[in-house]
């Protein structure tokens, strides 16, 4: 989550208070806090706190500037969003790429290291000129007869893909340092809800074939297609300790129920 | 693009008529076209239409009901959203998972198959009643101490990778060019190994429900706990129409052997 600290968000003359307030909640809920708006049309507003719903603390701390050059003057990566494919053909990722790329670069020295990612205006976007400042362009694919993505959707996707990419960053790292910590025993419910072993699996389906028996269900002997099907059905189910335990219980709970004479 | 057709999106008991446009606006640019409302609060509402912003054909033709059994009813894929965990564990997967899943599931036969995805509530997200319409619950990961998504950045979420699912799944098949030969009406073989709907999957856990009780091993009433884990886990083994054949067929057999008096 660390690395997250390292990303601004930076909003290029947004229009509309709502779509700022909207924008803090969706980086908010995937762990993004740095924001910059650049000439907002009207900072702050109560639309704005009101859409923010509790990520108030973004828009408080948010950097209002009219001077884009100087607010991502430190930063060592900026990459400029869009959804438009644009004549001049610019190195270009998905959200998924970009977000990894994002990632790698803060991982090597975030000390010393600041993404800035550039969200046009509401109607036309970025500029070539805002586009120019970019080392790479993000491409967010969308419907082509109709790519009007909202502001804070586009940049909720982009929170999304950098939040997944930090999750698999912080995995990674901790799977590094695994070998040194101990692992938890499990809880008797965590028990109950492991994946049942092949035994235990055969031994619900025995005592399946022997009731579908006493049921004159299926006749006794080599196990027919029908039995064949239900193998089938109970092997995809994948299932838990505590899975086989009920399905058993009510096996046994119809075999009492059978007159003394069927049972075996 | 096809396959987007076959899944809806069904808001459950949405609060805001801004939320409704803005899941429309985010539903349409990622190609997805079905929407079903369960007892919205307010629809239509000029709020939803501003929001849409061009996606009112998505509002025009939304569903509107009371009745969330009878509107996914034909569907043979139910998903269910959720940012918390729940004490039931359940089959979880996350957006990325769900949508490769998804779409899997439809390639398979776009004919026969429909998904629907639900998203709960505002405040309260869905009911433990309704996840246990779910096959699968989808997960979206986000900040622990802030996971307050807004609804339509939810959808924005899993329709974005949907669409690139779709994406995927396009570019597969125009590669292996499955679209020269024409597909044959099915097999009466071929129907019984689809995937049961809904209702069929309903009618089922109903039967089952019944015969628990006549074995004294539930009681009748309310849904107990150990209901809930055996929807749970006939949902996540993707029954075909045979298999729920051959599981009501052995809950006739049981019913048959009990004693008249047991028998409702």
């Amino acid at each position: 989550m660390l690395l997250l600290e390292n990303i601004m968000v930076v909003l290029v003359e947004p229009s509309h208070p709502g779509n700022i307030g909207a924008v803090a909640r969706a980086m908010k809920t995937m762990g993004l806090s740095r924001l910059a708006l650049l000439n907002p049309r009207k900072f702050p507003h109560v639309e704005a706190s009101s859409r923010a719903a509790g990520a108030d603390s973004v828009l408080e701390s948010a950097i209002v500037t009219d001077d884009l050059l100087s607010v991502i003057s430190d930063c060592t990566l900026v990459l400029g969003t869009s959804v438009r494919d644009r004549e001049v053909t610019w190195p270009t990722s998905d959200p998924k790429q970009a977000a990894s790329l994002t990632l790698e670069h803060l991982s090597v020295d975030s000390q010393a290291r600041k993404v800035a990612i550039l969200f046009g205006r509401e109607n036309s976007g970025l500029s070539n000129r805002e586009l120019d400042l970019c080392q790479r362009q993000i491409c967010i694919p969308a419907n082509q007869t109709y790519s009007s993505l909202n502001l804070a959707s586009a940049v909720q996707i982009i929170a999304y893909e950098l939040f997944m990419a930090s999750r698999g960053h912080a995995e990674e790292q901790s799977s590094s340092k695994k070998s040194l910590t101990a692992k938890k025993p499990l809880t008797a419910l965590e028990k109950r809800q492991q994946s049942a072993t092949k035994e235990q699996l055969e031994g619900h389906l025995t005592h399946l074939e022997e009731t579908l028996g006493m049921l004159d269900f299926i006749k006794s002997g080599p196990s027919t297609m029908l039995m064949r099907k239900l193998i089938r059905l109970y092997n995809k189910a994948d299932l838990t300790i505590e899975e086989i335990q009920i399905l058993r219980g009510i096996l046994s709970a119809m075999q009492d129920h059978l007159p003394q004479s069927k049972k075996g």
